[in-house]
């Protein structure tokens, strides 16, 4: 490989883009342009992002487009597009065969291409390097689970202060607790603590829970359970934390306690199998099958056209920059350094929702519990 | 044309992307598929957004994409890539040369065409029909305004509440008031809105004020001018609000409130001109121009070298499902059902930075103004 072929090249903002932010640690919210090529790193920035991008972008040139743009004018008279702007850029650093992120825009790539730039497309990780955490890392990831777990701990107060009206309708502060104003208070300790929320974040109950994306409205009830999935980003390291409880107002029934003790081994199965080298596929199926032989198949109700029960989503994903990141936990043999969530799940219509979600890191040993916040289950 | 070149196809989560959630108005937090063809719109989804799915998109079809790779086991044998799904949902359709947004991702554009499909980026708007709002869609962008009214109403309060303590620091509830701080109660007061606060909304007092982008860190000083700029998302609706003021905490300088004042004459100037037909660059032009002959010119201090000076961003942006959305306003002659953000803004180090900004509707005889926030100066 020459240093040519090497150039990686990413246009994004780095509040949407992962990569963009890892790649320089500065964080804008429209898209700029990053391009490392013979082991420098340099972006080019519009003049509003200008004069912050010298204070604060970790790369080793930062190059003005507006500026860049004059120079164009100045040898052929007419006044350049973005994308030429762009395609000058690269050709000064000789870097007109670039690699690029997947989600590269293809509107931009098809213009490059009329600038003589031909963007090569990775298809896996982009940057391989963001999988292996750093001890530095390893501390922002953690410090974004506490103010996950401050949120967690908020929820928790507010239900065990909560009185059982009627209906078992759950009330707090005078009026009824719904998940609605559970979640503004969970989010506003979040905030407190440092915390961007999440915009989805889950407070759902009964029946509600069966549904593992739905965010959960109206009012609490006693006697159900209520999944609590919160995930929200570091405001100053653009970390994430995310972490599931399912909890009860009230008293439990036999068969939600059973439900949630089953999960919770199938957590605990789950975390004793981590270690370096292990699929995560296999884990995935153990956990299934564990699930499977206590009476809970994963299964499509109603002779396969109805509602999924069981267990019906992965059983983790890499966390840091991204909520969802690379490696997938169910396709790939795990590495010490990776973080991953580990969160199976179990929604069974007529009973209710379970997950119990813990983050991780993978040592050369087994593992490591970033989350330390318990699991209480009647409160 | 025929049905098949009409194909538009969108693969993309709804929460990031706001022709997705214009499309289908699904919330997803992941990506999916979304197809209209021959007037039918059809979309593809996971098992775990299925029953979520079926209950709230506003679309024709939908469809399971695990049914779909169970159907091409069943044919060939083999477990099917995504793309090779996502191939036979389009082929099923007879959409094999969709057109797709510009953002669309290039791996993926990829992986299809190996699939035999050919996807055709739109440069422009891939639904220009969201450019013009409807009476339903005015009302959520106003009910979005309001909840970044009330952020901004709290944030008058607690400037008002504050008191000037050693060095002009501002204090509140017996600490320093800082940028955080403040910041997080103006995001408590969104969220209890409604609102889903920004991660990177701006509380900048003094010369951080003069950087556009800077969020603002640190103690909030009296005497000095600070800029809160505020662009929460409904919770609900999922249309954003945005809002800037300007205020001092005690007393201005003459120069500090003859910046404010002609940068409010500069936005006025703008808002009397807006109307169907007009060219929004003239506008931004003229705004410059009076900004320039009334001694704040648009240039780079230091011989070109230094820091910006002057109004050095646009004068607004389509404001809709997407912050910053088409068109451009300096790119585009006005057309009523639109709806802009117009917020001029002047930044002279050693004297701050001042923007106001409102957001309009163009009327067929002029404009509406959406916001209704006064614009207090010395608080």
């Amino acid at each position: 490989m020459n240093g040519v072929a090497k150039a990686r090249l990413i246009i994004a903002s780095s509040e949407q883009c992962a990569d963009m932010l890892y790649a320089t640690g500065f964080r804008a919210p429209d898209p700029f342009v990053f391009l490392e090529c013979r082991g420098r790193r340099a972006i080019l920035l519009s003049d509003l992002e200008l004069d912050r991008g010298y204070r604060e972008a970790r790369v080793d040139d930062v190059v003005s487009a507006s500026e860049l743009e004059r120079k164009i004018i100045l040898k052929t008279g007419a006044k350049p597009s973005p994308a030429e702007v762009i395609a000058s850029f690269l050709k000064a650093h000789g870097a007109t065969r670039p690699v690029v992120p997947a989600d590269f825009p293809l509107g931009l790539s098809r213009e490059l291409e009329g600038q003589g730039i031909q963007v090569k497309p990775v298809l896996g990780m982009f940057l391989p390097e963001r999988q292996i955490k750093t001890a530095e890392e390893i501390i922002l990831v953690t410090k974004a689970i506490r103010t996950t777990e401050i949120g967690m701990e908020r929820a928790f107060e507010i239900l065990r202060a909560s009185t059982i009206g009627l209906r078992n309708v759950l009330k707090w502060g005078g009026r009824v607790l719904t998940s609605e104003r559970l979640r503004t208070e969970i989010e506003t300790a979040i905030l407190h603590a440092g915390g961007i929320p999440a915009a989805n974040s889950i407070v759902a109950c009964g029946e509600q829970a069966c549904d593992p994306h739905g965010r959960g409205h109206g009012a609490l009830k006693a006697n159900k359970m209520i999944i609590i999935d919160l995930f929200p980003r570091s405001a100053t390291s653009g970390y994430y934390g995310d972490l599931t409880r399912t909890v009860v107002r009230g008293k439990a029934t036999e068969e939600q306690a059973r439900l949630w003790e089953i999960c919770l081994l199938g957590q605990k199965l789950a975390l004793a199998s981590l270690r370096p080298g292990i699929d995560g596929g296999a884990i995935h199926g153990e956990v299934q099958g564990f699930f499977t032989d206590n009476g809970y198949p994963t299964e499509r109700l109603g002779g396969g056209k109805g509602r999924w029960s069981g267990f019906f989503h992965g059983t983790g994903h890499g966390l840091g920059l991204d909520l969802h990141e690379p490696p997938r936990f169910g396709a790939s043999r795990l590495k010490a350094g990776q973080v991953f969530t580990i969160e199976p799940g179990l929604y069974i219509p007529g009973i209710g929702g379970v997950r119990h979600e813990d983050v991780v890191l993978i040592t050369p040993e087994g593992h490591r519990l970033l989350s330390r916040i318990s699991k209480p289950f009647e409160l």
